[in-house]
C-alpha cells in the first residue's frame, strides 16, 4: 500500500508577528486536506514581555543564552499564548488542532545541549521524536501544532529551533508517511538575487544546491535552512517547499522545490 | 462489564504554590493505577507575573474580571508555565502525560459568560466536554492535564473555574467509566470545626447533607465546593473525597468521602 501523504509546515516570526498573515495563514492551513502538522516559531512577543518583565536578554556570539527566567517567558509565550491562540483559532476553522511542547505525550526528548565553550543555558538538542504518539493522533484526524519547546524526560523543558523541531518530526514520521515539508518565511523561495522577489529558483537538486554554494549564489542566511532541508531529503523526506506563506494554498505563485 | 474505574484528581493553588507540595503530589499522582486525569488551578504566580507587567487586578464583588490583558497573563502562566512543567515532570515519574486546555482536540467548549449586572470578560461558562477525544488519551494510556482554560470554538480563549471543569470532565466521563473524584485541598477534608485538623466528617451523603447545611456546621467557603459535589454525583459520578494531598496515596489517615 502507498504511504499517505503527511504534510508539515513550519512557519515563523514574520507570520507570528503579523496579526493579518497569521489570520490569514490559519485559515489557508485548516483547509489543507490529509495528514497535517504545524510547527510554530516565537516571533518577537517573547521579547516583549522579557522586556516588560526587566529580564535582559543575555547574547554570546550573536546567540541568545536560555536562562531560567528566560526559559520561564520562552515557555509562558510559546506554550501558552502563542500556542493555545494557534490551537482556539484553528478549531475555529474546523481543523481539530492540538497544541503541544515535546513533554506533550513524550513527542520530543531532548538534551541540554553540552556545554563546550559556550553554555548556552536550557537550549535542546533534540535526540528522539516519538512517532507512535504523533501518528495515533494523525490517524484520528488531530492536528498536531507544536511550539518550539522540548524536555529531557527528566523534568526540564528546553528551549528548541523550531526549524530543527520541524526538521527532525519530518525525518521520524517519513517512514509511515510520504512527508512533504515547507517552510514558510517572507521571501517566493529560495532567490538568486534577494533584491527581487520574482529571481526564485524554482528547483534546487543536491546537484545544482553545490553550483549555488560554490557560485556564492545563495543569501549566507539561507545556507544553515538548506543544509538541514537537504539533511532531511537524505533521511527519508520526499520533499521540502521553501516559499512565503501563500504558497501553502495557492500553488500558481513561484516557489522553490528541493530534492535529493 | 463493568465499567473501569477512572479517577480525576484536583489540586489547587495551596500545591501550585508550595515547590514541595507540588514534588511529591507529583510523585504520588503518577503512582495512582489505572485511567486518571489531573485538573490544576493557577496559584499566584498569575498574579505576581500580572504586577510585575504592570497590570492592575480588575475586581467587582470580590471577583475577578479577567479582561484582555489578564486572559493573556493566564493563558500564558496556566496554559504554558504551570500546566508544561507539571508534564514535563510527570514524563520524569514515567507518567505519560499531556497537558491540555479546552481548545486542545476540542475538549472542553465554552461560551463568555452572560453579561447581566457584570461583565466579568473573557470568563468561560462551559458547554461540553468532549469524551471521546479524552477517552482517546486514557484508552491510549495518556494522561490528561487540564489547566482552567476553556475555548468558545470561534477562535476565543477563555478563563473557567478549575473546580468547574473538574466536575464537567468527572459527569462527561462518567458514562463510560467509574469515575472517582479527588479534590486535594488544604485541609484534611470537610471539618466539623475548621480549627481543628481532626474534626473530619468521614462520610456524607445528601441526606446528612442537609443536616450540616441547616444546622450551619460546615465553613461558608466549603458549600459552593459541596453543591458541586453532589451534582456531579447526581450526574452519574460513584464517589468524590475531599482530603489533602496525599490521600491520593496514603489512605490510613482521614478524609471525607461523599456519596448520593
Amino acid at each position: 500500500m502507498p504511504k499517505q501523504v503527511l504534510h508539515i509546515i513550519k512557519i515563523g516570526g514574520n507570520i507570528i508577528n503579523d496579526k493579518e498573515k497569521l489570520s490569514s495563514f490559519l485559515s489557508d492551513f485548516s483547509q489543507v486536506k490529509g495528514h497535517k502538522i504545524l510547527v510554530h516559531g516565537g516571533g518577537n512577543k517573547a521579547t516583549e514581555i522579557a522586556n516588560d518583565l526587566g529580564l535582559k536578554p543575555k547574547m554570546i556570539g550573536g546567540r541568545r543564552i536560555t536562562d531560567e527566567a528566560n526559559l520561564e517567558v520562552v515557555t509562558m509565550v510559546y506554550a501558552g499564548l502563542l500556542n493555545k491562540n494557534i490551537t482556539a483559532r484553528l478549531q475555529h476553522h474546523n481543523c481539530n488542532a492540538i497544541g503541544l511542547t515535546g513533554a506533550d505525550a513524550n513527542c520530543i526528548m531532548a538534551h541540554k545541549r553540552i556545554v563546550k565553550d559556550v553554555d548556552y543555558g536550557f537550549a535542546g538538542d533534540v535526540d528522539k521524536v516519538n512517532s507512535d504518539a504523533i501518528r495515533l493522533f494523525l490517524e484520528n484526524k488531530i492536528t498536531p501544532v507544536f511550539c518550539a519547546i522540548t524536555h529531557d524526560k527528566k523534568g526540564q523543558l528546553l528551549n528548541t529551533n523550531a526549524d530543527t523541531i520541524t526538521s527532525e518530526i519530518a525525518k521520524a514520521l517519513s517512514t509511515d508517511y510520504e512527508v512533504e515539508l515547507v517552510y514558510c518565511f517572507e521571501k517566493n523561495g529560495v532567490l538568486e538575487d534577494v533584491n527581487y522577489e520574482n529571481s526564485v529558483i524554482e528547483y534546487i537538486n543536491k546537484e545544482t544546491y553545490e553550483n549555488l554554494k560554490q557560485k556564492n549564489i545563495i543569501a549566507k542566511g539561507m545556507l544553515p535552512k538548506l543544509k538541514n532541508c537537504f539533511e532531511a531529503l537524505e533521511n527519508g523526506v520526499k520533499k521540502v517547499i521553501i516559499g512565503n506563506p501563500e504558497v501553502i494554498y495557492n500553488r500558481n505563485q513561484k516557489y522553490t522545490t528541493l530534492t535529493l
